[in-house]
């Protein structure tokens, strides 16, 4: 008789990190792995609840995601916004025709009392997906971006501005009166569990909402299971988004060795790109046990290959 | 130097009264037609704001309305639709991924507080239409059809029953409440006003929902213009929709004769087709002037002449 393979919880942002979500999927039995989902990007736009985080793991998983850009669908169309240009409407944000039917039966569900973890949940089902993915909180958390002319909201920074302004900051808003989802806890405590695995998201913007979220960063902390981070910075540079630029207007070496030393002592181990194999000594030094792979992840071989590769390394850990 | 043309006025429902306005549209210089709207089978569904006679109405005035259902708009599409179903959405009543875009926009400027009457008139402009489109009231006016089973939400009876409840009686919900929107009252008041056209449109749940609205009927009465009606029911039947059924249900002659006596004295005309042209003693026998023409539009030539024809002979009427 074997033990039964560990369990795994991931933390994930978006596109980067639903790429090693996928991999985790299709490495560990059916019910055996829980994203929790950022949810601080999450906004509300034309009357919908938009999160983007939580449909960008939610296609990627049912395998309908848009391969080329990583988010939004496969396949999709835009006689939707098309036709909202014509009458005056707002375009800034581009939502799909396949897309708009996720925002339209979320914002119904939570008009009728649904909790998102509940919507999220059926949603799941529907679309055939194995991993339990969980909202960080049930409760709206908004990122913030501070700028040297004003907070904006996560998506007119991020979409809207493109990322232009310099970032000085980041609040969560409504973060100090949230709590954890309902599953978190259990999932975290869960005696199978042999991994929590940081996915190779941005940390300042995919990865620390869900911290700010009271009670659930203790959660990670206590759980007999090892923390191991993927870092979301290869040779220097984020391979999509702003992580980098950020970094450096924070004032922050924009390097690997200073997203290990972000998380600090919630780390048990952390995974670093080939490229950045001379920062191992530096992360070791911090106390963190390092695995240098590639971690780049263009084809769902990559995918697989490094979540294999991350459980084997947070199997030598302790929690 | 000749006298101004003569304004004109339209009361209509959606598709067959929609016909009529497109005629009337192409009869009368630019800025000289104003359209009052049923707004009575309007309803909120998926948490969207859904005014299917205005639509019909826009849609067929912009020149892209379905040619072939009369509603909905030309090179639809319905991604939406089914990625809705595939999450377990609500799909009886068919929302297209071009028409989403009107709800969606429609309903953000109504929570943003705009008035029905500036969201129509803001699209119009947008869409390029040269007719004013009013809605009957900015308050909202909801159908609500009486069955034996109990009373239906209009759409439910309509879309989703397909009209089989036999009907026992009408409602309009809010109408006690409600009062026309702007424009309407100058509208009836102008002194260039020649005449009111009621288009072939159902009386019960068309046009009855506009007399609901208190003061409406009156104004129309007190208009120095004469009041033409044009049948909806040819031969005996009504060209589309459940006029016809309506009429037996409700203990109706299901003719022409009863749809005249149905507005009573309200009417100055009433243009009969000519397969009624044996009611036309009947309808005069009501005090009710009457011209026997081809009444059925299949033709844009078709639209244009009846509309011609219609107001020739209202030009013939004492208000």
């Amino acid at each position: 008789m074997t033990a039964p393979a560990p369990r795994v919880v991931a933390l994930s942002g978006g596109v980067g990190g639903a790429k090693l979500a996928l991999g985790l999927a299709n490495c560990v039995a059916p019910d055996d792995l829980t994203i929790i989902a950022n949810t601080g990007d999450d906004f509300d736009h034309l009357g919908l609840t938009i999160c983007p985080d939580i449909d960008t793991l939610t296609y990627t998983l049912a395998g309908i995601s848009n391969p080329e850009t990583g988010w939004g669908r496969a396949g999709e169309t835009w006689q939707f916004m098309e036709s909202l240009a014509a009458l005056g409407g707002e375009t800034w944000f581009q939502l799909g025709d396949r897309d708009l039917a996720t925002h339209i039966e979320r914002s119904r569900r939570l008009a009728d009392g649904e909790s998102l973890t509940a919507i999220t949940e059926e949603f799941r089902q529907r679309l055939g997906i194995s991993p339990r993915i969980l909202p960080m909180s049930d409760t709206a958390v908004r990122t913030i971006v501070e700028t040297p002319d004003g907070p904006l909201p996560f998506q007119h920074y991020f979409v809207r501005e493109q990322c232009t302004p310099v970032v000085t900051g980041f609040r969560f808003a409504g973060a100090a009166d949230s709590c954890p989802a309902p599953g978190i806890a259990d999932a975290l405590a869960d005696e199978r569990l042999g991994a929590i695995v940081i996915c190779p998201s941005n940390p300042f913007i995919s990865i620390d909402p869900i911290f700010a979220v009271p009670g659930l960063r203790n959660m990670l902390a206590a759980s007999q299971a090892p923390v191991v981070a993927v870092s979301p910075i290869v040779g220097g540079k984020a391979l999509k988004g702003p992580t980098a630029k950020m970094m450096t207007e924070l004032g922050l070496d924009s390097d690997a060795v200073a997203v290990a030393r972000h998380y600090g002592d919630l780390l048990d181990g952390f995974v670093l790109d080939g490229s950045d194999a001379d920062s191992e000594n530096a992360v070791r030094a911090l106390g963190v046990d390092v695995l240098v792979t590639d971690t780049v992840m263009q084809t769902l071989a990559d995918k697989e290959r490094l979540a294999r590769e991350v459980l084997a390394f947070a199997a030598t850990l302790q929690g």
